[in-house]
């Protein structure tokens, strides 16, 4: 006899919606192809009538969390609610009433998944989130079995849709920031209120996860060094694409042998790259391992559809397996004590300023650079002066965050210059 | 207490050496991240020297199969010979000794897999062979356990690395066709008899394999329609570069309506699509799915240690995983009556046309072309005449590859005109 599955959604807006639509459109086919019967036996939404809408029938409506965790037809809980509300105390109890949780929370998974897997450990239950990170794209699955024989050296990737489709506009049609943001909000791919998305903290919550997962130690949010792109100006991003490099907001994790290095900020990276064709919406991820050298995953990275591949991928794989694979380290609120951070890390960087024009300036410029050991590849005059001030654009060898911070803050107390931008660079 | 678990691998040359070496450096970091102790127990080869010679310390190189698949230490099988010999007699040996069989074999998962898994499942063994399809791109765990939620509609990939050195140089330089080859053989990239590669049947192999898992159907690789590269001219990739198209050795699997529709043949992609930057040995695959949308997986798709890094992340899965996933079809010898093929396939053509200067002609043409109800997008004149008569190049809208066939056979009748090439046109 096929195997019989009851799911709860918590939660039917963009992405539970998607996931009730994704489940109940595709159950002959779960049978066909998967041998077992996938049913939503209970659906929780503050906004009925708003469930009736998309079709969820009235009987499967539940009235509390206790109803849809007590029903024994319910095997598996897809939280679909978000944020670091209700969400944690439903999953919570789900797990300790013995139910397995499929959950889309990033932020949930990246402050409190040690909270939670102790929970499902306890009693025994599975805890996937692969939607938490890069919507569609099974970036968890491919990090816990697809890569798992590499020791994961370096991972980059643009996992915010609303950011790479600011930073999209900028580039093909020279918008500022200001204005793309106001497009995005019209399209719905921003909210109302940006922040966390273009302050980049959605960005590192995924981080966390995704290096955490990598790099087999916690990588707490709060480590990850961020930088956002309000201040991004199209200026830059057309300088650097007349010299060869794109502009992402990219969310960069190393392993090395100095320590684990965690950011979240705007980067040039060249515009051969495949990082640099990933447009609009699309996110991708890019993994070098010490075995499989480098791999990518793309695809979209938000949207209801595409997110609810992954929540019924993971709704599916909890009901076909009775193996539960939980993180591969010591999963606390903190990071290990052992695990050394990177702070000034290292990396290239594009620094516009505008110049006096006047004998000797430039000599006087690099000799700053030089005290503070920055060394310089490249100097180009781009652009419009500025109050008899020459723009100049000057490119660094790779070289330590601190010593560049050290170079700009003595060039703006000088009168010799003044820095417009500075930005990272990665190869 | 940590389990252990024993693994023997069957030829040591390019990626069973791989996976030695990956196995076998390793063993600690798969101790502290997957809770498992990896231990190559036996390994067998004709060359024993060759083995000695990268590490295989003596006391384990076995003497014959039997004394491989008895040895109560190994649970874990890797079949790294290649080919339809031996290779299938020994890995059906281990099966039925109730080993678990990882392998790296694309011809005989292509043309076997149904016997290989009807072993298995009589075993109770595990069958897996990620590394058969893209070197180390984790192709096959996505298709089963990552987009599994989806209908997956369509299927493109850059499958095989040779033809996709071969056609990087030639877009690239410049070089034609023979002497790009050439330059593969000199790097180790392509076979003294390159047939396998660049004839297409190894990317036939890999789409069998794929579109089978991907439409849940057997898709024999002799249904494949197969064109390879040799006759490829650098002036017709030149001429698509010109006018905005990549070309590249498709493998391409539709599952539509009408039916399953797969082939492998150079195709031009618009060079803003994300396989027309996968370039060198590179390997990737774009899928559609009807809730993920568009994926991409893209890295390396050959080379010892990223082909490594599939089997021993088969060897991982196998090792702490106790659920068994097989085909999510009746895996048969030949195709499911109830399936059907498309073999007159739709597609949009670039044809290459050398034309008589004489007034009337063109009429005369695009007349051919109206009676087969073939519908022209564009024509445009590139390169040098010859004899007299002029270069054309036309593009056609969607068509069926039939009436080009008839639209060819009779231009090349008449006195109008010679084609001099035809390449399928992919959006």
């Amino acid at each position: 006899m096929m195997k019989k599955v009851g799911v709860a959604i918590l939660g039917v807006g963009v992405v539970g919606g998607g996931t009730f639509q994704t489940l109940t459109e595709h159950r002959e086919f779960y049978r066909q192809t998967q041998n077992v019967d996938i049913v939503v036996e209970s659906v929780l939404d503050n906004n009925r009538a708003r469930a009736m809408s998309i079709g969820v029938p009235e009987e499967i409506l539940a009235s509390s969390i206790a109803e849809v965790v007590t029903n024994p037809a319910v095997d598996i809980v897809v939280e679909t609610i978000g944020g670091c509300g209700v969400a944690k105390d439903f999953i919570l109890a789900a797990l300790n009433e013995g139910k397995t949780v499929v959950t889309a929370n990033k932020e949930l998974i990246s402050k409190h998944w040690h909270d939670l897997e102790r929970a499902a450990k306890r009693n025994s239950c599975g805890l996937y989130f692969e939607a938490s990170c890069v919507g569609g794209v099974p970036i968890i699955r491919t990090l816990l079995d697809g890569v798992q024989a590499n020791r994961i050296t370096h991972m980059m990737g643009i996992v915010n849709g609303t950011t790479n489709y600011i930073l999209t506009q900028m580039t093909q049609s020279g918008a500022e920031y200001a204005d793309a943001l106001k497009e995005a909000q019209r399209l719905g791919y921003a909210e109302f209120d940006p922040t966390a998305d273009v302050d980049g903290f959605d960005a590192t919550y995924k981080l966390s996860i995704l290096s955490s997962m990598a790099f087999h130690t916690k990588v707490p949010y709060t480590k990850i060094f961020r930088e956002g792109i309000r201040e991004v100006s199209s200026k830059d991003i057309a300088f650097g694409k007349e010299l060869g490099y794109t502009l992402k907001l990219l969310a960069i994790g190393k392993n090395t042998e100095k320590g684990i290095e965690v950011r979240v900020h705007p980067t040039f990276i060249p515009s051969s790259h495949p990082l640099a064709s990933v447009n609009d919406s699309y996110n991708a991820v890019f993994l070098t391992g010490d075995a499989v050298e480098d791999v990518m995953l793309y695809g979209r990275g938000a949207g209801s559809l595409p997110t609810s591949s992954a929540v019924v991928g993971d709704v599916i794989f909890a009901a076909t397996h009775s193996d539960i694979k939980y993180s591969t380290f010591k999963n606390t609120a903190t990071a290990d004590p052992k695990t050394k951070f990177v702070t000034n890390f290292e990396s290239a960087y594009y620094i516009r300023l505008l110049v006096e024009d006047k004998a000797g300036v430039l000599a006087k410029l690099t000799g700053i650079f030089a005290k503070y050991g920055v060394s310089i590849v490249e100097i180009a005059q781009k652009g419009e002066g500025e109050n008899g001030r020459l723009p100049l654009i000057i490119f660094t060898h790779k070289t330590a965050e601190n010593s560049v911070k050290n170079v700009v803050a003595k060039i703006n107390a000088s009168d010799l210059a003044s820095v417009q931008s500075v930005i990272r660079v990665e190869a």
